[in-house]
């Protein structure tokens, strides 16, 4: 019996060590390559084209290898075997990490001076401190709560929203559509952090943004996603850039990865753009969380971070 | 009796309100507007003129408006009355958040990032986590203390030095000339927080850089001074930069400020210039630390945070 790797975007010199590794513990086989699907129990997956999972009769769990699994729950002809989210504290050290610097960057002016230094521009800007500023994190899963609770431990007053409520030390927590315009209206830098869903797409647009507060101590509204491209309107983005509505944003992902050249994002002197980089899921850590399952599950321990299909995340 | 003002670089704009409240409390003089120099009792100063403190025969005590007391101690003239350094919450934190935000800009890569955004390219680069990640901070006062636990809590390998030691939670601490070596040997980001006396002031030069970690899981070492700009040695940073022992640098202070116009550092891709601005003492809380002390001096209870004269900090 066997694994199989279905991982689109592999960089095959990072993931060569790491997969004689696994291969030591348990027969590995990398899609397209197989002689025998009915030998394949497993599946580690990113990305897998329509239908690829179909036709694997032994196939018992679905493993993402990301925290997202929208690439994944809206292929109709997935199979019904329990599906889960990759969940590492690599993953969510990277992630918190991105946010803490993204949150630090924006309170901190760092755009304006930067733009001073290029101009050779001495000029102290005022500067609240973090309690003056308050932060929301929209999305408080595994790795929207531990953001959420380092930005508190640093001292930003800080609010995390989700969907059900969710206890974190720190932190003011707002649960359901009835809170969001509560918890929007006394946010001064969003962190979207959700999962991409019907209900959630394109959310993070100008709508949203006029909802956060209007008064805050920094110069306006800051935005950073590092969820999906997809919970963001790209157009409305700008267009709140022009108008004011919105000072500044961090975004890691993108309606359309790489961001395209054409994208009036690159050079925008408020948007900062990273490639996608906030929290990369690395072959040690992936296949350490897999092997701890797969034991786990044959064990009849069963199988932690299952996705609800239905809802999506 | 009265409390004079001189403060050199005072913004009236910014210090009126403040000067008119804490003139509801106490007799307030600005230098050099003052009838009756007999009346002075305590001073609060920033860079004075040498010999400006001479000549007050009723002087109890002077405050520094800044944490570091070096614009003092060297003038001979200096009246044999006690010293006290401005230390406020307000001021602590807005050091820790300066060094959390440019130890994580290092650490997530911001400035290569940015040259790429510049150029429309999407390339995401090795990115350690922050416990791969050893920290340095040399100089554990108040401020050095509180940035060392608050990089300590959000994860990365933490260590602090200083000539005595200290006990810091989550920190790794050195102590003295035996340990600096120890210290430096471990340290990919070094932090600068000391104070400038004749034993420190140009330390921050090449021999101190290539006694860093040459083996960090970052690009290269880096600096971060926030301390004073006569700890640095500029042009053996910009060597260091040059051939290669030093990867980037952020720079709050400089050995001439504001930083002139010719200064190379301006333009370095790898050096982040902020105009002296991690932590500004601020007139609320200087005032409210100010008129604290001096009650609880009227009543017999002493002076807080004095300066060894002596030993210069």
């Amino acid at each position: 019996m066997a694994i199989l790797l279905l991982i689109s975007d592999m960089d095959p010199e990072e993931w060569d060590e790491a997969i004689t590794r696994l291969a030591q513990q348990r027969r590995v086989r990398v899609w397209p390559y197989l002689e025998d699907p009915a030998e394949i129990e497993y599946a580690i997956v990113w990305k897998p084209p329509r239908g690829a999972l179909q036709g694997f009769p032994n196939l018992r769990a679905i493993f993402s290898m990301g925290a997202g699994v929208d690439h994944l729950v809206g292929d109709p002809d997935l199979p019904d075997v329990p599906i889960v989210r990759f969940v590492a504290d690599d993953l969510t050290e990277q992630m918190s990490e991105y946010v803490l610097h993204h949150v630090l960057l924006h309170h901190r002016r760092h755009l304006e001076y930067a733009e001073q230094q290029a101009r050779k521009v001495w000029n102290p800007l005022p500067q609240p401190t973090a309690r003056e500023v308050r932060v929301g994190v929209m999305g408080c899963g595994v790795l929207g709560s531990a953001a959420a609770a380092k930005l508190g431990a640093i001292g930003f007053q800080t609010r995390g929203w989700s969907r059900t409520r969710k206890d974190i030390p720190g932190v003011t927590t707002y649960a359901g559509s009835d809170e969001f315009l509560t918890f929007l209206g006394g946010t001064d830098i969003l962190v979207c952090l959700l999962p991409l869903t019907p209900q959630t797409r394109g959310l993070l647009g100008g709508k949203l943004i006029a909802a956060m507060a209007p008064d805050g101590a920094l110069p306006g509204r800051v935005i950073i996603n590092a969820g999906r491209g997809g919970l963001q309107n790209e157009a409305e983005i700008l267009a709140a850039l022009e108008d004011g509505t919105l000072w500044a944003a961090s975004l890691d992902v993108f309606e359309t990865e790489p961001l395209p050249e054409s994208s009036p994002l690159w050079r925008h002197p408020r948007v900062v753009v990273t490639p996608h980089n906030a929290a990369v899921s690395r072959p040690e850590p992936l296949f350490d969380y897999v092997l701890d399952q797969i034991q786990r599950f044959e064990r009849g321990e069963g199988l932690d971070n299952v996705v609800d299909v239905q809802r999506g995340y």
